[in-house]
C-alpha cells in the first residue's frame, strides 16, 4: 500500500479572476451594443460566477451557462465541435443530444500556462457576437499568464 | 390456470466479473494513454460498477453509464445503431431523442455463451477509442464463456 | 480465474401471472364500486403491466406505479415503511424525500414460494381500500406456490 | 492587477485510492451478511467509483451515490445532519427537500490530514449498518495520512 497515490492536484480558477472576466466581458458588450449572459465555471464546469446584462433575452441566462461547461466540461472551445462532427455522421446525430453539450460557438476553456482552470459562457447574440466577448475576457487571462511566467 | 408459467428465470452479471472487467478496461485505458470512464450494467441497464480514470472528462461520466445502459437495454452495441438510422429518416430524427440512448460506439452487451447478462460502457476518447477499451474487457468474457461450456 | 461466479440467476414475474392479477385487481375494484390504478412490476421495479380502470383518478397512474417500485425495490409492503420510521427521526424526515418512495398501503411484493418475483401496486381509493385490492390479487399468488410445492 | 490570486489548488481522491475503499467496503459487508451498494465521489461530488454488492436493492444504487455525494458536497456526514435540524423547523421542514441531500447516516467526507478529498455513500441496510461499512473503508485512508506525514 505504501506507494499508492491517494490524490490528485488540481487548479481552479479564482472568484477574484472570474469578476475581473466578467467585468471585461460586460464592456465588451456595452461597446457591441447588445445584452449578453455570461457565466464563468470552474474547471468541472460548476458555476463560479454569472452576470445577465440589463434585457439580456431569458434564454441566454442557460446557454451561457452551457456553453461555459461544455468548453470546461471538455476542454473545448464549443465553435470548435461543428468542424469534428460533420464528417463523423454517428456523433453528428448523436452527441449533439447530451444535456448541456453546446456545439456552436461562445464557449471557451480558460487555461492559465496551458493547464484548464474554468470555463466562460456567453449568449445573447448571434455565437460570433457572443464569440468576440469571450475573446476579450480572454485577452485578460493572457496578461495573468505572462505574469506568472 | 395450472399450465402457467409465473416467472421467468435470468441471469445478471457478478460484481466480481463486472470489478474484473474494469480492471483489464483500465489498463487498456493506460495502454492508450486516455483517461477514461468505464461502466459496468446489469442485464436491464441499472449500475453495477463504475471507475473513473484520473482526470477523465466530467461528461464522460454520464456518456459511459448512458452507453453501457443502451448496450444492455436494446442488446446491441451502440456502434451498430447508426447503420440502421441512417437510411430511416424517421427513426434518425426520431428515436435520437431516446433518454439515455446513444447511437455511437462505445457501448456493448456483456453476453455469456449468448445470453445477456450486462452491458459495459466507456467514454473520455472519441468512440472508436472507447471501443477498444471495451474490447480489451469482452476478451476476457470469452475466457470465461470457454470454461463454462 | 477458474473460480469466478461470472453470473447471478434470478426470477422475474412472467406476463401470464402479471395479466391473472390485473384481472383479479380489476374484479375486486368492481366489488368496492371505486375506479382504481393497478401496476404490476418486475423484480427490480420496472412496469411490467398496468390497467387504470374506466375513470381512474390521474394522479393514480403514477402512485400506483411507485407504489409497486416500492415494494419490490426494497422488497417490503408498503405500508410497514410507517412503522419503522415512526421512532427513527433523520428516517422521518429524510427517507420520505426518495424520489418514487411510497411510505403508505397499497404496494406488496410479489413472491412465489417466499421469492421476490415482482411487485404490485395500487392506488384510487384510501390506502386501505387499495391494500384490499393488492391482496386480493396476491391471494392468486398463494394457488400457484401451492402447486409449485 | 499584479497581486491576483488567479486560481486555486485542490486535491481530488485518486481513482487508486477510491478501488481500495470500495474492496474494504465490500469485504465488511460481507461480514455484516448484507448486500450493499457503495460509491466515492470526487471533492465536488462527482462519481469516482462504484460497486453494488450481488443482490443489492435496487434502491440502493442512487442513495450510496447520493449519500457520497451529500457528504462530499457539505463536507460533513449525513448522519449529523439531523441532529443540526431537529430544533430549526425551518430548516427540517425545508432544506430536506434539496436535490439529492440525504440526511440519515452512511455518508462520509473522504479526508487526507483534513484536507477534503472525496465523500463515500453506503446504502442497502438500515444506516446503523450502512455507517459500519463507511467506518471500515475510512479506516484505510487513516492508515495512508500516517503515511504522509
Amino acid at each position: 500500500m505504501n506507494k499508492m497515490i491517494t490524490s490528485i492536484e488540481s487548479k481552479n480558477i479564482s472568484l477574484d479572476l472570474s469578476l475581473k472576466l466578467l467585468e471585461v466581458a460586460v464592456d465588451k458588450g456595452k461597446e457591441l451594443g447588445m445584452p449578453f449572459s455570461i457565466a464563468i465555471v470552474d474547471k468541472v464546469g460548476n458555476l463560479k460566477a454569472f452576470s445577465a446584462m440589463d434585457s439580456a433575452p431569458v434564454l441566454s441566462l442557460e446557454i451561457a451557462q452551457n456553453k461555459a461547461f461544455s468548453a470546461a466540461a471538455y476542454n473545448r472551445p464549443t465553435h470548435e465541435w461543428y468542424d469534428r462532427l460533420k464528417d463523423d455522421p454517428p456523433l453528428l446525430h448523436g452527441i449533439v443530444h447530451t444535456e448541456r453539450l453546446i456545439i456552436f460557438g461562445g464557449g471557451y476553456p480558460i487555461k492559465i500556462n496551458s493547464e484548464l482552470i474554468g470555463g466562460i459562457g456567453v449568449s445573447g447574440g448571434h455565437y460570433t457576437h457572443d464569440m468576440q466577448v469571450c475573446e476579450a475576457a480572454l485577452e485578460v487571462v493572457k496578461q495573468f499568464e505572462l505574469e506568472e511566467v
